[in-house]
């Protein structure tokens, strides 16, 4: 497995440029960790509630940032009052910091951020895992922890492991039914959802040329589905097109490799090569061609999402069901973007067809991606063009829904049955469509609010509903740690998961000992309950396998868990977000020295880790010993915690530990 | 008041010549009861399982009517697999027993029949209580317990205490920024939610000449609201030209009013007088000028339902938001009635026009009109052109829904504030928009599935999810029931209060075990535990006020509550449909001689009521005294029940009453 190759040493790339202008400490060094200046950043309504109060914990006065969005796009069902006071509480902290504030109905954060917002060259970081999408314009943008976010917001630099950097070249043009989602659907399917772990993904190549910016915002957003820290693109004449047409220019800077640019790692594509490919009911990386698993019946088509955001995307669809009806057993959703994407899509003509062929057209906004409604039914299967298929994230237990691009999904919607485009194309003689798309996008700003004057902002109050908890207090850890494994997770195991989205859960998201009820249900429907038992004796942990939380960037989903009493997880590997989640939140991550360990772990062992605080001094030694008290076992683990991440977590996380530096602050 | 008048002897008039033409059983005298012909039915999703279930206990092979049509409006959401598993068995069944099918997102079933099914001089009953808005038609349109639409659909009358026929004379014409729903809301606004109690509301007179069919559906839709049995219009040129735009002409017949005819009440209104209405928190009953409460702030505006669904009204609300913006702390929701008239909103750049001033897009269906989603913040005033704002349906506790016009509900969004459409036109020079509407609809039926041929649909199997139960079996009352008064309520209690539609609840319809939780809980959060605790040992009583059980026509309001043990109801008054559902279910509804006792008895009092099988019996005096054995107090109390009814209470409900026949006529 080439992940296990040292760095070649890479220079001159894109990522390389970016990084080394926002360098603030540390070594580009893969690995070591490095901090970085942040120009912009966004939050979204279902991680921004907490992040609003961290700022409030922080005591902001204003955002320090370029520009800082905050978006509504994730809670937009509104099944009771909780969803409407989030929104009222989100606008009202926007006004308060110095935020720009998007409507709920103007849109899904990336493609929005990217038409209104993005600039080449920028740092952007964002409290959701698809932040990456940015990296379309030559951005180096970062799905990271909400309170990552609120520290940049108060001008503190991003820190990070500094990862290494993968060249992909592309090479050819994509054929007829072919595009953008199945370029990254063939990085799935070669290296999984831990392929892209530690690294950035860049594009480079002479195939570039064939992709429009929102094409490679498609690759970008499901660079997250691979692990990756960030994907980035060149900003070359295809940003330019894409920034003009959004007019704006005035924010072009050329941004290339240099010639002589050479990469930590090599891979390569060729675009010509391609056929449709479907990620397989559970995961993203269950990657196969739409031909060998063709002719099973569906219940749902969507198209829509940050995955498949662009005009071009539902005008595709549109063309494909234009003039032809959906079958009678089959749901066509259609999910706008944003609303700015509607107003040229239905002064296209292709609102109109989609809604002739029988397409259910929803608000804009993330809706069932963030299973926000549109549920299947129980194994009926679903096609999306989304990001993911976790188990149970559409909403429905048992789910089985695929991921595809809108050629895939538009043709199934007709056939009833899931169909290469390819296939139904030769049988009824279709040519693949030309599209007439507009050289210019609408550009509405009417519902993205921009921050208010200082003096202005200063005397907003915060509105908040009674629905919108205070940030817990968490103490430090003891020094000897000692529990009950009240869980042993697999593989994979995402933050949807560990605390689901959908309609249940998510309106609590403001609530933690609410959504606390819902942590790791999926896998264990007694945990939240288990846990409270054994809080008052000192907590529980929780053992892992590979790629604990991957996923969505969602805090919560260390948050919970530490509300319920864990102290710590032990696991063979750690997703990047959740693992920095779980030092902000002062939850020790632990790592087996040996792997073969975790086999040796049952649930409902006793563990007891001792001298805990020594381990976390900033120089220690980062070891530990685990003693299993119940098998008399014992396993060698580690963390991979940096000076700076340790203090955070010997001071019970990462906001007691600012507090406490305030509080120093203030005694000096 | 004037429904103390007695009969002045109605003859000639719409109403009368459909239900002389319909009559099978009974004399056309007010308050005697009477069989109809029901020529077609309509049931929507969220009562439609249960009819479904009811036709499946019925032994149905396929449905007697004319036209029977099983519309998916309600449950959208889809917020987990329940919505889904819904769809999936209610289009099972429409297959399976012969029942055209309109699929999720073809639209709301009162404006989608009109177009599609309605006709001139037949009668449609339908489980939702807004049926009566095909009486804009000239149809006599009913809503009923979902029961009673199974019975038709099986080929049995319809039966029902004849009304009297109120007599509504329009003159005038109505001046520019009011329509009809001003029209009735003023009606609300002189008569009250109790105001067409066991009525016929026919309106005639020069004023209708500018009215169109859908503007008379917005009156006839809110007819419910008064508590009408039913609302008619004649079917005149504007009926006539209705039928012609949707190609349907040929279902055309003139079915006017005879020139001497005569109503039992008569009543005016001069529509050159009325002037823009609303209906403040939290009964359609509150009217008041919307001068009189201008200048309040709003947190949202909603066009579309049931009650406004008319093109018309959204190209009305488009053009006066076109080119201008909604207010920042607004949201603008607009719910497409029907995919057809999204598609000519969308034809003639309406929906571009409400898109671009900030609208939200949804799909089509009654959303939040039934507390599916877009609950506002708590507190916060909503405008809606809704039918209804019973506390707590639009799913916030605590809520501030206001029932207004679209022009109402346009200028107000953009004002963020409630505002006279009349003073906004003045204050900005604008005029009243002049619609240019076009002459023929669009008609697209792909969406609408036919019923499959007899031989096709014996072969159907129905498709049931897991979360969808059998009927309950519910027993014969006893001959003395005794037990404690677990709820006292008040006047006017809607069934949104008695079983909660909403985001939460509504997924359970199909699951009455699981539904029964939420019983009430509006009223008193422990009642469904308290009248669990005491179910072994008898079950309990209710007393009520006024026109208990107001508002739709789901038949869960009686299933839940006699699940819980209930098995007697004391109330001044009932809502028609309620107490019907009642009598279906097995549960008493009595009623006080003296009104005044309701005052003598506390929640907790223990009653007993002896000798009801001899009240039942076919020519029993329907009187019985209630022994309040806590105070040592009588109450002489009545029960208005046909002969019919009494059997079908003493069995149990309808539906064992039914069985028992078959399993009779077995043996014979």
């Amino acid at each position: 497995m080439d992940s296990a190759l040292p760095s070649t040493g890479a220079r001159g790339t894109v990522a390389q440029r970016i990084i080394e202008d926002h360098l603030l400490e540390g070594r580009t060094v893969p690995g070591e960790e490095i901090a970085l200046r942040v120009d912009q950043t966004l939050t979204q309504d279902a991680t921004g509630t907490l992040v609003m109060q961290e700022l409030e914990a922080l005591g902001l006065d204003r955002v320090h940032t370029q520009v800082s969005v905050q978006y509504v796009d994730h809670n937009l069902l509104q099944a009771d009052e909780r969803n409407a006071e989030d929104h009222v509480f989100l606008r009202s902290a926007a006004r308060r910091f110095g935020i720009w504030f998007s409507k709920p109905g103007n849109g899904v954060s990336h493609p929005t951020h990217m038409q209104r917002f993005g600039i080449p060259g920028r740092t952007l970081i964002g409290s959701d895992s698809h932040t990456c999408a940015a990296g379309s314009l030559g951005m180096l943008a970062i799905g990271v922890g909400g309170l990552e976010v609120a520290l940049a917001m108060a001008g503190r630099p991003l820190h990070v492991r500094m990862p290494r950097i993968w060249g992909i070249r592309l090479t050819g043009t994509l054929p007829e039914w072919v595009s953008a989602k199945d370029v990254v659907l063939e990085m799935l399917r070669r290296h999984g959802v831990k392929g892209g772990v530690d690294r950035i993904l860049e594009y480079h190549g002479p195939g570039l040329r064939g992709l429009t910016a929102m094409d490679r915002h498609v690759i970008a957003n499901m660079g997250a589905e691979l692990g990756a820290t960030a994907t980035v693109f060149p900003a070359d004449d295809a940003v330019r097109d894409f920034l003009r047409a959004e007019g704006r220019e005035q924010d072009f800077t050329e941004l290339t490799a240099a010639p002589d640019a050479r990469y930590d790692l090599d891979e390569e594509i060729d675009l010509s090569a391609l056929e449709p490919l479907i990620a397989a009911p559970t995961s993203p990386g269950n990657v196969t061609p739409v031909r060998e698993v063709a002719g099973r019946p569906i219940g749902q088509a969507v198209v829509g999402s940050s995955a498949n955001p662009g005009l071009r995307d539902f005008a595709m669809a549109a063309a494909i069901v234009k003039g032809r009806q959906t079958a009678g057993e089959v749901s066509f959703d259609i999910n706008p973007t944003s609303r700015e994407i509607l107003q040229d899509l239905t002064l296209g003509g292709h609102t109109f067809d989609l809604i002739a062929a029988g397409g259910r057209i929803h608000q804009a906004g993330c809706l069932g991606c963030i299973g926000m409604g549109q549920a299947p039914a129980a194994g009926r299967n679903s096609l999306r063009t989304f990001p993911r298929n976790f188990p149970g994230r559409s909403g429905t237990d048992d789910d089985a829904v695929w991921l595809c691009s809108p050629e895939t999904a538009a043709v199934s919607a007709l056939t009833g049955r899931i169909t290469d485009p390819r296939d139904w194309a030769a049988e009824h003689g279709v040519g693949y469509p030309e599209l007439d798309l507009p050289e210019r996008a609408t550009v509405n700003t009417a519902m993205l609010e921009p921050p208010l004057p200082a003096e202005q902002a200063a005397t907003v109050q915060l509105e908040r509903g009674p629905n919108i908890s205070a940030l817990p207090d968490f103490p430090p850890p003891p020094d000897t740690v000692e529990g009950p494994v009240l869980l042993k997770a697999g593989d994979d195991v995402s933050t949807d998961e560990i605390s689901p989205a959908g309609a249940k859960a998510l309106p609590y998201r403001s609530n933690i000992p609410k959504l606390a009820a819902f942590t790791l249900t999926r896998i264990d429907p007694d945990y939240p309950e288990r846990a409270a038992e054994v809080r008052a004796a000192g907590g529980h942990l929780i053992v892992a396998g590979e790629n604990y939380g991957q996923g969505s960037s969602r805090e919560h989903a260390a948050i919970t868990p530490r509300h319920l009493g864990l102290n710590a997880v032990i696991a063979k590997s750690y997703a990047r977000i959740h693992w920095q989640n779980l030092a902000n939140f002062g939850i020790l991550a632990l790592e087996f020295d040996d792997p073969a360990d975790y086999d040796r772990i049952s649930v409902g062992d006793r563990l007891r880790i001792d001298g805990v605080h020594r381990a976390l001094a900033a120089d220690a030694p980062p070891t530990l010993l685990v003693r299993n008290t119940t098998t008399g076992d014992d396993y060698r683990v580690h963390h991979r915690l940096s000076p700076r991440q340790r203090a955070d977590v010997l001071a019970g996380g990462a906001v007691p530990a600012l507090a406490a530096q305030a509080q120093r602050r203030g005694k000096e």
